[in-house]
């Protein structure tokens, strides 16, 4: 569950920046025209990002945007940096390399201000990226569109705004699900959450909406009976017996307390 | 689980022809030097597969192989086609299209023919769309990398050798977890086998063992507690809730009848 009081928006990338743009439209109407942060941290090279997303919130009476960027950690100890979150109704972390993210701002007054936003009931949004960071540990790399093989798994700590939880994006276009599984073979108490592009997850408390074109899959090792991911060689593929999984889409909320769907009403 | 007493060998593509050769090992170890049909029936355009197959098994002890093509349904009647099938010790259909297959031999004498090599104990093997074809329904077509839409699944009449299961294949190479769940929601009383390439199940009545680099998932839908599959729009994501996911590889062995994986010994 979600540390702070005020909502979470998970985007598993791609998110539409010019049609109906409904994940957008959703942080314009929490933000209520007030400033929004545009952390582009993840990115090595983040010209372009913050002109995108100017553009893409531009008709969503959301005009008060600044770009944050840190060149070096470093930075974030400066006044100028803390100026940029005065005032900020909330963040949106855009898409680039988590790690990225972690190393230049865990445990700097930076990730304060963040924290302290979600704290009183501000927005913090990410994409890509910026949804991975979110999670306690999070993913950094793992094969694609193949079944995974033991040793062939990257994590890191994450910011940890959700608890409990590890978060996959870009996760049906980029056929994931092994590397989710994967995860969550290492210790099923954290619940495995992947996310189709252009579709987010609103964590809110202890439960989440699903909004946007595509799925979120829930992969639950809670009832695992077996598995030989502690016992194979790194290069053996992954067995694991009794996962449980739920495919939500539009509309459907989940209880991660429960790790339970609630019926549609 | 199967009808005959002979092994079915289904592969999900791509097996190995050059390296240690598995798969092919094991089909040449069942057919221990007898004559092998290789059935290039899926194909459209059904030159050079007969050749890669002569030169992969050539050192397997298989050197008595004869094709069987089928250019149109009606010589499946003649003379010349069943002499193909005189003494045959096995079967294996190459990859191409699900549909050439059912479409050119379904009902007819070949495909008794088929059976009764399945029947007297000879291995009837498949890779690809001669995996597909093996289930009682069979996909033929719906999204790879992206998440199921509910109106978007075809689905026909398979040869129906291994019955009550759905068979995909390419499995994790392309991202078909989500077109295979589709498949199962429409009627969870069918069990999803999901193959990766280089990647075979070996089913022996109610039971098969994997072998191979990649891994086979089993998702059933005995559980399953909600889906939206006949109540949403054909362009509306699926959401099903309670799958139960296993992920099985090389070595595993799955019971067909109780839908339970065997623990490793």
């Amino acid at each position: 569950m979600a540390d702070g009081s005020g909502p979470l928006v998970i985007i598993g990338g791609h998110e539409d920046k010019e049609g109906k743009k409904r994940i957008l439209r959703e942080i314009a109407e929490r933000v209520k025209g007030g400033k929004l942060v545009i952390a582009t941290v993840a990115s090595h090279e983040p010209e372009g990002y913050f002109d995108a997303y100017r553009k893409a919130f531009a008709d969503l009476g959301t005009d008060n945007l600044v770009e944050l960027y840190v060149h070096e950690r470093g930075e974030t100890l400066e006044h100028e940096t803390s100026a940029i979150f005065e005032g900020a109704a909330g963040i949106f972390f855009t898409g680039g390399d988590q790690l990225r993210i972690s190393s230049q701002i865990g445990d700097t007054p930076v990730e304060k201000m963040v924290r302290e936003i979600h704290r009183r009931g501000g927005v913090v949004a990410g994409t890509s990226a910026g949804a991975s960071v979110m999670s306690e540990t999070m993913l950094v790399k793992g094969s694609s569109q193949e079944s995974h093989r033991i040793g062939d798994l990257h994590m890191a700590p994450g910011l940890g705004l959700v608890r409990d939880v590890i978060i996959d994006q870009h996760f049906a276009e980029r056929g994931r699900f092994g590397r989710l599984l994967g995860a969550v073979a290492q210790n099923p108490r954290v619940l495995g959450i992947g996310i189709d592009e252009d579709t987010a997850i609103v964590v809110e408390g202890a439960r989440f909406r699903v909004i946007g074109a595509g799925a979120v899959y829930i992969v639950d090792g809670t009832r695992v009976t077996s598995s030989n991911i502690a016992e194979a060689s790194a290069d053996r593929t992954l067995s694991i017996h009794d996962v449980t999984v739920h495919v939500l889409s539009d509309g459907d909320v989940f209880d991660l307390d429960r790790r339970r769907p609630l019926r549609p009403a």
